[in-house]
């Protein structure tokens, strides 16, 4: 590559890391609206958050990106990182570029009133009052994946937002084969004789030691407090301003020990990830995790992989006894089981590891076939509660506890929710690998050791920042490509242990 | 005013809009950084703030800024609001357009540097080493003075920063008759009998207890925690996002009451004065204090005048001693000396009501002798004791508790340190309309009751945000010009009667 280039290419990472600046300052006042900021200043706050993204839009659309576009089209010999950085960039710009302005106001401005009534809606119970809104969100949709352009799939462009080189094709027979897999070991659970006790989880837990023990834990798992904080906020978030500065919160009951616990692993896990992405990133626009799914990957990794392994309690049991008394007499098995209690529910936020993909593959098969025209909003609750019925024999009594549950919908965010079940998958593939590299890895966790591991997950995937897809990278990590089958095997292996099937 | 000067007018308040959001992003980084960053995140947010500031340096320069002020220029009929918004915008284009940008970047840097060694400097003990870099920024002060231009004394340029309209011919006289009285003052009460316990406040405080009580009484004050919150810093102060978002911080120490209870009263009077300032004058520029002065009357009006006066601790120290089982047995007379125990010392920082302005005016003379070129920077550790001993009758051991203190000069803040002084003057000025206005404000203070003094301060001087000058204001509420007499006969009549002079 001759001079001229690489001279360009510094020129493009100074611009790209004005754009970073600005998406840090606009994180910060995100946070801060979640953790700390004073009632009242909660809507001129959004003017300023308006302001600061329209100068993000300016950057991200302006006639010099272009410019660069042009520059790199036919340019060879660029390293990845180069290569994807301006790729990145050109997806960007197309996208925003391709919805004509006066259309992306339009929907924005109905995106933050259909929230609004998507909280109405869900505060009374009632799918009617969302549906008008709804129905124009997935117009607007449709308007846009016209303007975007598809191949196979409406629906895959979409996805591609959230988890790129995904597409329905594969979703299909991957959550097609985990959903049968899943029903089908539900079914035996349920018949088992185990019924697991979780009375002395709902116990009165102060917030000052669940805090205590949340932070001893997740600086034992590797996140690291000089380059982040846990604070309290409504909804449990991780969010990033650089590899520097991750923070997390946690939300905490005094009366369920699991929440807050399992919540502040799950956040410490998306963490640990960003603070591992190299400095060498910065201004590339790739500093950050690669997607939505890969991401989730990461939180559920440590979250439930780890975070509810025999070995990780035969490691924190002890320490977690001596901080709480409420654990006196319950044995380690009891312990356990409890941290492991299948339970096909409702609400998906609040699903066990188990049921977890099928409240994900439920709302997948609903956008899809929403997005295809093959059903129609008003549809939805009807389509929602026969499937609860028919993956998890439960039904919702009411459009709150069943359709109206996430507000995913209400800002149009479709394509969101398949990386949460991706999550899953991903991470028993990375597990496999991980465990035919390091074949005492439990033993480790069970003496505390969770460096390996973490300096696996850093060299394999965290350090690559957003440098390769999705797909490109669990072909790199594991040798194959993306397959449910290591999930399936590794819950049925779990689950039948614990159930005694 | 016609048509299209009403037009330009909005035209205008929108683009200053866009630098008040600039504005607040910076400041709520700013809070950050101070109140919640983790260590690693120091270094990259700064450089956040960097390209921020370059952005609102852009707006704040740009040709649009002299445009407005062209097309404004022969336009009559402005109301007062837009007159002064007119004047302000273009103050800051003069000065800021004054000097050539690749001086004031070699400032710039220089000032950060500087900073650093006077941090060194004063770990050290060692005025030898902050020399140099001083000197250098005092070169800078005198070469910009020669930009900006001057009337009568080069100093009067640098305190149009902090005071406008104040100069150095109305200090001399002002602070010249104060520094006398205090003197003088000091001097009867060093013979005095009357030795004021305060070993009651040495004890173990708790900092939980502390942070109740000092949100307890500044919220009887009328601060308002649906505007703002009270975090803890390593430094008090107060920053504003908009006047629906001004933060506190405090420093609690365990082993002294007054410490974090007067700053927090302190800085509650600032952030009083900040939350009172009017919507309408968001996008003016002006919707902020007026000055430093004023600022700081607004807090020591709080933090003195009312908050250590005998008619306020006839009402908190009641609930004080309910709370604090560590004043038990002790009288209110020893309580209420103790709070107002006089003690010349060498810090400023921590100097009392009484010889804190003697404090403050050894600076302005040092500072208004050293920019005239009648001392150099090399005489200042000794022109400092000097004056110490002169006024204050102690003498610094070393350069750390001397010229080295304060940071001040380090980032060649010079015509600064009078606003300390300034904000006693005042707030005595305005005490003394306020009690003609309202003959019974002390007996209102002793029954808890603080609206009407709060209403007060308001309607006559938090409601006009910046759009009179310091000079004009004081005229308007007064209906006189700045005298220290009014301050002069509060001291001598408050610490005759403690020390029974």
């Amino acid at each position: 590559m001759n001079e001229a280039h690489k001279e360009k290419l510094n020129e493009l990472r100074s611009y790209i890391k004005e754009l970073e600046y600005l998406n840090q300052a606009m994180g910060l006042i995100f946070w801060d609206m979640r953790v700390g900021i004073p009632k009242k200043a909660i809507e001129p706050r959004s003017e300023v958050i308006g302001y600061l993204s329209s100068e993000s839009y300016k950057l991200e659309t302006s006639d010099k990106v272009k410019e660069f576009i042009d520059y790199f089209e036919g340019v060879e010999g660029l390293d990845d990182v180069s290569k994807s950085m301006v790729e990145n960039m050109k997806k960007n710009y197309e996208k925003t570029k391709k919805i004509p302005a006066d259309r992306h106001r339009e929907y924005t401005i109905l995106a933050s009133k259909s929230e609004v009534a998507w909280e109405d809606a869900k505060d009374k119970s009632d799918f009617e009052m969302f549906k008008p809104y709804l129905e124009k969100v997935v117009d607007f949709k449709e308007e846009f994946i016209n303007y975007w352009g598809y191949e196979k799939n409406k629906y895959d462009t979409l996805l591609d937002f959230y988890e790129p080189s995904i597409t329905v094709e594969k979703l299909d027979n991957i959550f097609g084969e985990l959903r049968d897999a899943i029903v089908e070991l539900l079914g035996k659970i349920k018949e088992s004789k185990i019924k697991p006790r979780d009375d002395f989880f709902k116990k009165d837990f102060s917030k000052e030691s669940q805090e205590e023990f949340g932070k001893f834990v997740v600086e034992k798992l590797g996140y690291d407090f000089d380059a982040g904080r846990i604070d309290e906020s409504v909804h449990p978030f991780t969010i990033n301003f650089g590899n520097k500065d991750v923070r997390i919160t946690t939300k905490y009951l005094t009366n369920e020990f699991r929440s807050a616990l399992f919540s502040t692993i799950h956040e410490g896990g998306h963490a640990i990830y960003e603070q591992d992405i190299p400095d060498e990133l910065e201004g590339t626009g790739l500093g950050n995790g690669v997607s939505m799914g890969i991401h989730e990957s990461q939180s559920r990794f440590y979250e439930n992989i780890i975070g509810r392994s025999k070995e990780f309690w035969r490691y924190f049991y002890p320490e977690a006894q001596r901080r709480f008394p409420q654990f006196e007499g319950v044995s380690f098995e009891d312990f356990y089981r409890g941290i492991n209690t299948v339970e096909p529910s409702l609400i998906r936020t609040e699903a066990d590891e188990l049921t977890y993909s099928l409240h994900v593959i439920i709302r997948y098969e609903i956008e899809k076939a929403l997005i295809n025209g093959k059903i129609q909003v008003g549809d939805l609750p009807g389509v929602w509660n026969e499937k609860y019925k028919e993956y998890l024999g439960v039904e919702p009594s009411s459009d709150a506890e069943g359709v109206l549950q996430d507000m995913h919908w209400s800002d149009g965010s479709f394509g969101y929710f398949p990386s949460y079940a991706l999550g899953n998958i991903y991470g028993a593939q990375f597990l496999n690998k991980m465990k035919n590299d390091m074949p005492n890895m439990y033993e480790e966790i069970e003496k505390g050791n969770f460096k390996e591991i973490h300096n696996w997950l850093k060299e394999n995937i965290h350090k690559h920042g957003a440098v390769y897809k999705p797909a490109e990278l669990i072909k790199m990590v594991t040798g194959e490509e993306l397959t449910a089958k290591y999930f399936i095997e590794y819950l049925n292996k779990k689950y039948t242990e614990i159930y005694e099937l």
